[in-house]
């Protein structure tokens, strides 16, 4: 599996500077790449807690991308999947400790208990204040005394970061973390696993699977289980989220594991809110990719019942862009349809001319209807004909119901009959060709200009230009010689449609699939229509 | 392909209703699921000019995600990459259309054109003021008359979205939409088709290659090329884009399709910057997901000259998720790394005594090489020995350099030795240990108190229990013991040590990792390790 990447080796500094580049001068890094890998606050003056994560690379955005105010002071980046060296953890901490004092909040593996612990142990022996904290959340094997940390990290970057950006001192902030930790519970699924760049691709999961209980460096998950759908796969989570939460109103956080789209993680959260858990939920975080697993096609929920103290913590905005924010769970507000979407029909008026003229138009149509689809089997599906001649028999059923006294009414209602008789982009482009004559028709306009107003919005949206071998190379030439009277608009429109066959290069419609031989020599059955309806008018 | 949906029919209005639930209040829909599927912003009084914007689903967060204040007030979503009906779009329209008139922001495919542009005329009929844009900001197909709306349709959503919101009128947002649509240039690369749920997967481009030029529906890419590596690809779509660009300063989108890790797009964002159009951006909205085709594993870059008046407005602050702000390109900042890192060497001083215990601890450890190894091998890697062992030599070639004489120093520097020689978890167990006896140490508490303060660090960091089977199984009660002298802690130790070979379920290390009938009757060769030296200390 392919990555976008340069060397391996240059991925996790690449990226690091990837991130500082676009965050407006937000974030700086300490020297000493490439094993120094310390993502720091540019603002920072040391004069509250500082807030130190980190761990391996992989996870984005977390950790480096949850750094600013009232989130991390430094985030200490591993290789991917990887701890950071105790040298680097120590030089984020050496580089943002002040007198208040440094919080390290690590996640539950080893290599970076191990590593941040000796890296804190140093910075003491330099007289540094510093306290750690281990986020064990991850519920999946229930009997491991040392569960992992996951998604649910990053409450204790919100909450204890927001804490320390109010000035609380170190025993206070550290006692919260510690707090909010022993609260949160968190449980991942997935649908495949993730690819470590440079890695060949492990295909661990079958399809019709999904893996329950999964870490998030590609680790196996607990079990396997038959998926069936977005609702069944949060019933699977949300029933070992259940058992675990008390009745208390908790904030649930729904994290992208990285390689989930954006429209599946809006079903996941749908569904989420209205599982088993659903009513304990009363704010919630994303759905977002918070702690991701590279790209890895999966979610995972955390859940923590919240404190009064917590809430106000938790919501309170801050300037990250990563951090999507944690509202409120309410109710879906469902609006009424708006009036006017039945269209208004017109009261009929009888006309006699008007109705003549009319009938005889779609009585044209109804006979070219052979010839058309003949034509347009040259270049498209051969249904032109078809199409214009069932719309025409539509139309003389309408016809006593129309509003044939008035002329603007009449434009608007043979626009709405094509839009639902004739279907098809035709059918829409007529529509929208009447609307707007009646448009211009109730500004005042006469006839011709009326028409012509509609062909040039007609224009406007089908994008359709004279020479694109449309019916506008034959209706755009006859309404202009409409001026002079029906038998020059006729000319005009037999001659715009013959030189149709000319054009070999069509740029709208079906027509501009097919290539040039296929086209040279036919009459766009468009233009056809359009010269047929004059020629047999001005008769 | 297995996706995270129900039924593939309910998909959208599923992930709608997720997306209002997580919206805090800020979304609302129209009724009319599952044809009228319209998110509108909940706090809308109609007295500004309405942006209204939508197409085919698949695109998320576009374009629902976008609703909200200083954005879009209506979305408008199809079907997956279908676009949605007339009464639909007429629908948001005549919800949010006040007598300031109302803005359709339409990407340039021919369904969305037709279906925007006869909802426009219907709403008209009305009486409303609309006007319509359509977004063709795709160069892929540099011939093509019609180019696609993309990604940089974000840059109209936002200029004229804060526009309307601070109360320009209709066609001052219209004509300024208008100017930003004519300046935009986009371009994609993937290294993988889509997938649309409910179909299979296809599997379009071969490994090793890339397409370039691609639509968000899936359409193939104009072309595809070889992929080296990310700068290649950042290369390939910055040749496409400098042609088109002018001198000026630019605003970038670099734009995720859905499927592309975060530490990806970051490590492209670090290309973007150091590439031929670089110099050019000024500013830069990304790296983050805001137009995707599902789940895409591929990116978009879009680029637009900026004027100083569209700059205030694109980067004007609005409270939504889903838009990552639009920030100033800076340099990196690269702070100097922390004094401290390399350890504080103490000064040597001699001891006679200390050195002839330390020197006898280090024998006994390196006499002991082969049986601990053994005993290892039953339960790990079989290096427990060797490692000591090493350590010990090391510590023998290090002893005229070491603190002899001060407790504090000596302690920390055996921890600084030990984490520097011995690797792996153990040394850096070891090295907490002495250095949280340096720090009791420092704080004045005796050798046997600030050994027991090592011992819980070294527990608290690393995780393990007395009865976890490890090295603290013998070295707790030795220490306890340790206070009525060496004979009794010997004792102790070898009792604790001893014990071990009853314990059948290793909690921390290694040996947590292998079933009971292999680790019963077998001593845990760090608690050996430990009973064997202070055996000898004893004798």
């Amino acid at each position: 599996m392919t990555h976008f990447m340069n060397r391996k080796d240059d991925m996790v500094t690449d990226a690091i500077d990837g991130v500082i580049a676009t965050s407006g001068g937000a974030l700086a890094r300490l020297d000493g790449y490439p094993h120094i890998r310390v993502v720091i606050r540019s603002d920072w003056t040391k004069s509250q807690v500082a807030l130190v994560s980190g761990g391996g690379s992989g996870h984005e955005p977390a950790h480096a991308g949850f750094v600013g105010a009232g989130m991390l002071t430094a985030a200490v980046c591993g290789d991917i999947f990887a701890s950071p060296s105790v040298d680097a953890v120590l030089a984020g901490i050496l580089a943002v400790t002040g007198p208040a004092g440094c919080l390290l909040i690590v996640k539950n593996y080893t290599g970076d208990r191990l590593n941040f612990g000796l890296a804190a142990e140093r910075a003491r022996a330099f007289g540094y204040k510093v306290s750690m904290v281990v986020v064990d959340d991850d519920i999946a094997l229930p009997d491991l005394p040392q569960a992992r940390g996951v998604a649910g990290t990053l409450f204790v970057h919100k909450i204890a970061g927001a804490l320390a950006e109010q000035g609380a001192d170190l025993d206070t902030v550290t006692k919260t973390a510690e707090r909010v930790i022993s609260g949160i519970r968190s449980i991942g699924m997935s649908l495949d696993t993730c690819t470590v760049p440079g890695s060949p691709k492990e295909n661990r999961i079958p399809a019709g699977m999904a893996e329950l209980g999964l870490g998030i460096h590609g680790e196996a998950g607990v079990e396997q289980i038959p998926y069936s759908d977005a609702r069944q796969a949060i019933a699977s989570v949300a029933d070992k989220l259940a058992v675990t939460m008390s009745d208390g109103p908790h904030v649930a956080l729904l994290n992208n594991l990285g390689g989930t789209s954006v429209l599946e993680m809006a079903v996941l959260a749908s569904e989420l809110v209205k599982s088993k858990i659903g009513d304990k939920i009363k704010l919630i975080v994303g759905p977002a990719t918070l702690m991701t697993s590279l790209a890895m096609r999966g979610f995972s929920i955390s859940v923590y019942e919240i404190k009064a103290e917590d809430e106000a913590l938790l919501t309170k905005p801050c300037p990250i862009a990563a951090w999507p924010g944690c509202v409120k769970l309410a109710p879906e507000t469902i609006l009424p349809l708006p009036d006017g979407l039945a269209p208004i029909k017109a009261f009929p008026s009888p006309h006699a001319r008007t109705k003549e003229f009319l009938t005889a138009c779609c009585n044209i149509l109804i006979a070219s209807e052979g010839d058309l689809n003949a034509l347009d089997a040259k270049s498209g599906d051969g249904d032109t004909g078809s199409t214009l001649a069932g719309a025409s028999r539509a139309l003389l059923e309408a016809m006593d119901s129309l509003p044939l006294a008035d002329h603007t009414q009449l434009y608007r209602a043979i626009g709405q009959e094509l839009s639902q008789t004739m279907g098809g982009s035709s059918g829409v482009l007529l529509a929208i060709f009447f609307a707007a004559a009646g448009d211009a028709s109730s500004a005042g306009m006469p006839m011709r200009s009326a028409l012509q107003a509609g062909l040039e919005r007609m224009q406007e949206i089908g994008g359709a230009k004279p020479g694109d071998r449309t019916m506008i190379d034959a209706l755009m030439p006859a309404l202009d010689a409409l001026e002079d009277g029906l038998p020059p608009a006729a000319k005009a429109a037999r001659a715009g449609a013959n030189h149709t066959a000319t054009l070999t290069k069509a740029n709208a419609g079906r027509a501009s699939y097919i290539n040039a031989e296929q086209l040279e020599g036919h009459i766009d059955p468009g233009a056809e229509a359009v010269a047929r309806l004059f020629e047999h008018l001005a008769e």
